[in-house]
Parts: structure tokens; C-alpha cells; sequence
């Protein structure tokens, strides 16, 4: 295999500022929530991207996009490349969508020399990785790895009382394919870090060897309205005030571990009336903590678990855990992580390793197929922001990596 | 004047019940907020009753509607009895209701009995008193008293962006007529105590000597936009937890000060973007303060404003008040306290006098005219909670004073 085969920086630029164009957000980033207008408007690009390559497009139940470009043995474990299109609400133009698109341009790199590939290569567009509109993230991988059936994701709802299910058939992508359920050679997700680490050293590609264990909770405060001037303070049973006691614990519990990189984040409060006046009478947040070891977790974790017994109590409120869920506790496949140290050494690419702080669609496919990813760098670490931002030339060499491991495999 | 001259109690119970069946909430109280389609329908029925007792029906520029039982000298400054039809989300079926359908009796009586009066005598529902949904409460009688412009109410919004001024216009009820500016001979306004002490005390009637010094304040808080996984502890600016610590802080100061009776609640915040996976770049919170003594109130004040910078610093956010309104701070008139102590003591109506707590527009009104209330039991002091109930035995007391205060201050 020639070395100096690469992919079209230019045409992959174009790409991705033709996705920016799509639901683009006040301040230039995106705003493109899973299952909304804006993101059935880059499904459609996807799709138009896929007849004009001839790729044959397959969309499953659940929405999740898979292009295909055919293998020469078409029934051998197709390698599958992949990351997602939805965004956060003040989202950036390349977290997830750098994934895919590169995955659209190492199929389209083939097809311009004419290189055929013993298994097909497949490119995948999860449904709502993000989790900014149907809880939990990572929704549609989780469900294609067999940890979630396809009927408890299509009745999760958003904050309006839509079912996914509906949104999903109201865009016009519920498609007719199973949910997973079938062998896969390899995965490989390219992502931009999401972290300051390869910026700041000037190292474009970082190996991922693990995650960061993590946890989500929906913690549900129970109170009672009343008028906010005539009732005592020690009658009150102020839904917002125990969530506020939850909330200043939770980013407590944070800072007790920062000294080891570990991050615990209150990210969204519900209230119910949550009107001037009157005390609320329900509450729901949604926190995520995360650590580099699975014992801080736990710890921080039960740290939680103590404290809100004491917030209630404060509160006069009744505090319940309503809702779970982890992820980040994973292995990636030792043989394609030796393949991307061997490639990139061939390559001279420099590479550093890293573990992810983020939650990605590739942890949940580990758990039924070799995966492994790669990172590029983002400047100064900003996502989840509008001004997310990358270089092309410190992207290039991640993508052509992502190209000469994904060729390997299709053809080993 | 007879003394047994009195009120149909079975005819305002049946005008209450209609009420109750105006945006009647899942719980048997009423969830009418200010210019909604519900309140529209509530005005209708005022309207139809304002017909049906042949009184001329005013409607102000704000929406407030006032009926007129005109006097035989017409020229001399009316009385006035008041309060509202609109309800909190959770509201009663009773709190501001029952003084404006007592004054429709008040009225009905006098016609029973083919009195005539030498002044006019009016009953207004003021528009948006609870400030629910448009900010701050009594926000009709602030302008009414000539303490804001009818265009700065106009231009109020609510959660969704909506104008005051579109609203109004939106239900059909803008008026032909001028916002206050006219001379009153007295106003009486008769409530729900909305507190425990008449109930408990089993005395029908309180006589209202003044109110609660109260303060309101929007808080602003700023933060930045990021991924709640990467981003360090250090790295965050997270306006959630800069607005649950600000809620916390304003919940200890109502504890600091709780044995005087004092009370400080966060009732409202508003995040922006609250979704889970992001940090808020935003956030908006809503508080009151109340204290018996306006020295009370400043030091909460004064707390409140020294806690502000230290939330700040924790946070990494910065906030500032971005709002701040009061009330509370006023005297009923003496003559007319008066006139209500010297009339139940010639009716034999038990009495206490008390103080509110909650806010009312006869504060605003006391501003430019003579003003006074009467405070009517309500079981357990329940209020702002679908739970709100009265006896209507316990509640005729007070009518009959509204009755007979009014009546005699028509006839001076």
C-alpha cells in the first residue's frame, strides 16, 4: 500500500462547511437537535452525498444512516466507520460531524483510485448522540448493542412531552432495517478531542485507550406550592430550593476530586410551576459525573448518595435518584489500537495517547465489535460551544490515518 | 342603617362556583393566569354580569374592567371595591376572586333593596395582580397609582417573549379608558388572609393595619457554554451553579431572620440552554424577601447583596441584580380603619388586627387615595395551592362589613 495515498483536504472542508450551513447558530456555530427541522435538513444532505457517490443507504428504525460502499466479498463483516450529525444547542461545526464526513471522504478517496476493498466499508450517522433533546446520550448505539431495546428508545421524551418515536416518523426517518444484530469487522469513530491536550503539545492524532468511567443521573425533588410571603419558612417545601442544595452539592463533590481530573456537573434544572409567587412544587436535575478511575467514581457517587438525604432534609423535600445510567467504562480493541500505533508510525504521524472525557457512540459498539478511535486536535479545548473551531492541515493526518487503518482492515 | 341588613351568602357562593369553573385546574383550584384564553372567558362572565345588574362597564387601557352602580350625585368621587379575577398556576378559588365578586354583591344587595347611594360605587377587577405570568405582580394598580406608565406595562413579557400589550390586545379586553388619574373617595378590598391566624383564632374578620415590607429581584447570572465532560473544575462557568448557590444563600437568609417572622424565597429560575451535556451560559432567578420591620428587611437585603460576589467567585459566573422592585411599605388610612372597627363592633363581628404578607393592589391604591382591607378566614391559611378553601359562615362576616363600610362611606 503507497503511503502517500490521501485523502482530499479541500473537498472534506467543503463538506463540512456545507453541514455548518445547515442549522447554523447564532454565533456560527450549530444548532441542530437531534430530530428537528434543521437536523432532517443534513439527513437529507447525507442522503443527496450518498446517490451522488452511489452509495447504497440503509436507514434502521431508530434513524441511524449507514452508506455503503460494497466489498469485493460482500458477505464477509463489513468495517464500519461512523460518529453522528446531531448537535448540542449552542453546538460547534465539526464535534461528531467530523466523523462522519471524514468517513464520506475515505469512501470517496477510494473511489477517485479506484481501489477496491475485499469487505464493504460502511459509513454511520448514530440518531441523537448528543442527548441535548431525548435523554440519555448515545441513545441509538446503546439500543444497537443490544443495551436498550428499540421501543424503550422510541417512547423517551423530550422536555415538550414528544415521544422519539414520533419525532423520529414526523422527519420522515423511521427507517425499515433492525436495530443492530449483526457482525461488524471493525469500528472506527474519529472525533475531534474535545479536550485541550493535542492542541497545546501540537500533536494531531491521539489514540484512545479507555474513557473516562462516568455516570448520569435524573434526580426528582418533591415539594408543595404555596404563596411566597405569608408561609413560614419552616412550612415550606420549596421544590427549587432542595434541587438548588443538590445542585451546589453536586458541584461540591466536584471540586473535592478536581485534584485528580474528575468533573461532577449539575447541566439541567426543570421546575414545576417555577413562577413568581408561588414555591415550586416539583423539580427535576441532570447530572453527569465523571472520573479518570472507576474507584473516584464510586466514591463521588456514594458522596452524592449522602448528601441528598441531608438536602431534603434542609429542603423539606422528598429526593429520589429517578433515573441512572454509566458509560465510559470500556475497553477498545488491543489489535486495532496496535494497528493505528503501527499505521501512524508508517505514516509518520505523530501520535500521543489519550482517554476520553466524553461520552462517544463508540463505547457502546466495543461492547459487541472491535472499536477504536481517533482524535484530532480542537482549539484550546472548546466544544459544546459555538466557538468550537479546528485546523484542516492538524485534521488531515488523523483523517488519513483513519483512511489506511479502515483500508487495512477491509482488506485483511 | 338596619343592622340586619345583609348580603345573599347562597347567591355569592353560586357567583364563586361559576368562577371556579373558569380554568378549573387538574386539582379543583383554577389555573387562570393573567390575559389567557381562561381569563378572557372569566372577564366575559363579568361582563354578562355587569349587564345582567345593569351597571356600566369601564375597561382601562391595562384591561382592568370597572362596574358602575351609579350614586344620585354622580359628580362626587366614587367608592371603590376591588380586587382580581386572575389566579397563580396553582391558585385557589378564592384569592382575589372573592373581593371582586364580593363587591357584585355588595352591589346586587343594595339593588335588592332599591337603596340608593349618594356616591357611585364601583367594583374593579384589576388586571394581572399575581404576576404569574407578566412581572412584577399588581402590576395594573402600580400604573393605576401612576408609580409605572401604561407603556412600560405594555411592553412587559413573559417566559415565551409575549407583550403584555399583544396579550391584552390578543383576548380583546385593551380599553377605551384612561389608567387611573381620577379622584377616589375610598377603596376596600376584601381578601382571603392567606395565612393561618383568622382560622386558627376562629374570628371572621381582620382588620388589615399594614403590610410586610417586601422587596423582588430578577438576578442575572453569566456563564459560558461547555462540554460538562472534558471541561476542568477550574475551566467552568456554569450559571446553574451560580444561581443554585444564589438560591441557597437567599433560603439561608430567610432562615437567619425566620424567628421574627421574616421569609426570603427563590421562586423562578430560568436556564439557558439547560441541557444535559452542557454547561448554562445563563441562567435568571426570581426571588422575594418580606420582613415585619423595613430594618429587618434592609439587613436581608444587605445580606443578600454581600452574598452575591461569593457566589460569583465560586461560580466563576458573574452576577448582578438586574431587577429589583418593593412593596409592603405603606399605611391604610386611618379614618377608614376606623370606620371598619366602629361598624363591626356595632355588628357584633369579631375581629384582629393583622398585617399582610402577601402583597395587594390596595398597597398601590393606598399611593393616591384613601384605602383599607378586610381579611377573611381561609382553612389552614392555605393559599397559592389548588388546596385553598373557605367556610362560607366564617366568610359572610366580612362581607357584611364590605356591605356596610361601603354603604356608609357611599352616603358621607
Amino acid at each position: 500500500m503507497a503511503t502517500n495515498l490521501s485523502v482530499n483536504g479541500s473537498r472534506l472542508w467543503d463538506t463540512l462547511m456545507v453541514s455548518a450551513g445547515i442549522g447554523t447558530g447564532p454565533r456560527g456555530g450549530i444548532r441542530r437537535l437531534t430530530l428537528t427541522e434543521p437536523d432532517r435538513a443534513m439527513r437529507d444532505q447525507l442522503k443527496a452525498w450518498a446517490a451522488e457517490g452511489g452509495y447504497a443507504l440503509s436507514i434502521d428504525r431508530l434513524g441511524s444512516m449507514t452508506l455503503r460502499r460494497p466489498g469485493t466479498e460482500p458477505d464477509l463483516p463489513p468495517v464500519l466507520i461512523g460518529s453522528h450529525l446531531d448537535t448540542q444547542w449552542a453546538g460547534g461545526r465539526f464535534d461528531g460531524i467530523l466523523g462522519v464526513l471524514a468517513g464520506l471522504e475515505v469512501l470517496r478517496t477510494l473511489d477517485d483510485l479506484g481501489i477496491a476493498t475485499k469487505r464493504t466499508i460502511e459509513v454511520v450517522n448514530w440518531t441523537n448522540e448528543e442527548g441535548a433533546r431525548f435523554s440519555p446520550p448515545m441513545l441509538c448505539s446503546l439500543a444497537w448493542s443490544g443495551q436498550a431495546t428499540p421501543e424503550w428508545v422510541e417512547g423517551r421524551i423530550d422536555r415538550d412531552g414528544i415521544r422519539f418515536g414520533d419525532a423520529l416518523a414526523g422527519i420522515g426517518y423511521r427507517g425499515p432495517e433492525p436495530v443492530g444484530g449483526r457482525r461488524i469487522d471493525a469500528y472506527f469513530e474519529l472525533h475531534i478531542e474535545q479536550g485541550p491536550a493535542l492542541d497545546a503539545a501540537g500533536v494531531p492524532v491521539g489514540i484512545v485507550t479507555g474513557g473516562y468511567p462516568s455516570c448520569g443521573m435524573r434526580i426528582a425533588v418533591e415539594g408543595e406550592t404555596a404563596h411566597t410571603g405569608p408561609t413560614p419558612m419552616a412550612e415550606r417545601h420549596n421544590a427549587l430550593v432542595g434541587a438548588a442544595m443538590v445542585a451546589v452539592a453536586v458541584n461540591d463533590i466536584g471540586w473535592a476530586h478536581a485534584a485528580v481530573d474528575a468533573k461532577a456537573t449539575a447541566a439541567r434544572l426543570d421546575l414545576v410551576p417555577n413562577l413568581p409567587g408561588t414555591l415550586s412544587e416539583y423539580a427535576e436535575l441532570f447530572i453527569d459525573m465523571r472520573a479518570p478511575a472507576v474507584e473516584t467514581l464510586e466514591t463521588m457517587k456514594a458522596s452524592l448518595r449522602a448528601a441528598l438525604p441531608d438536602c431534603a432534609a434542609r429542603s423539606r423535600t422528598a429526593i429520589r435518584i429517578a433515573e441512572e445510567w454509566g458509560f465510559g467504562v470500556f475497553g477498545f480493541d488491543a489489535e486495532l489500537i496496535g494497528l493505528l500505533r503501527a499505521t501512524a508510525e508508517r505514516l509518520a504521524i505523530p501520535t500521543m495517547d489519550l482517554r476520553s472525557q466524553a461520552g462517544h457512540d463508540a463505547y457502546h459498539v466495543a461492547r459487541v465489535a472491535p472499536a477504536c478511535m481517533i482524535f484530532t486536535p480542537c482549539k484550546g479545548g472548546i466544544t459544546h460551544n459555538e466557538a468550537e473551531d479546528i485546523d484542516l492541515s492538524a485534521t488531515l493526518p488523523g483523517v488519513n490515518l483513519l483512511l489506511h487503518t479502515a483500508l487495512a482492515r477491509a482488506n485483511r
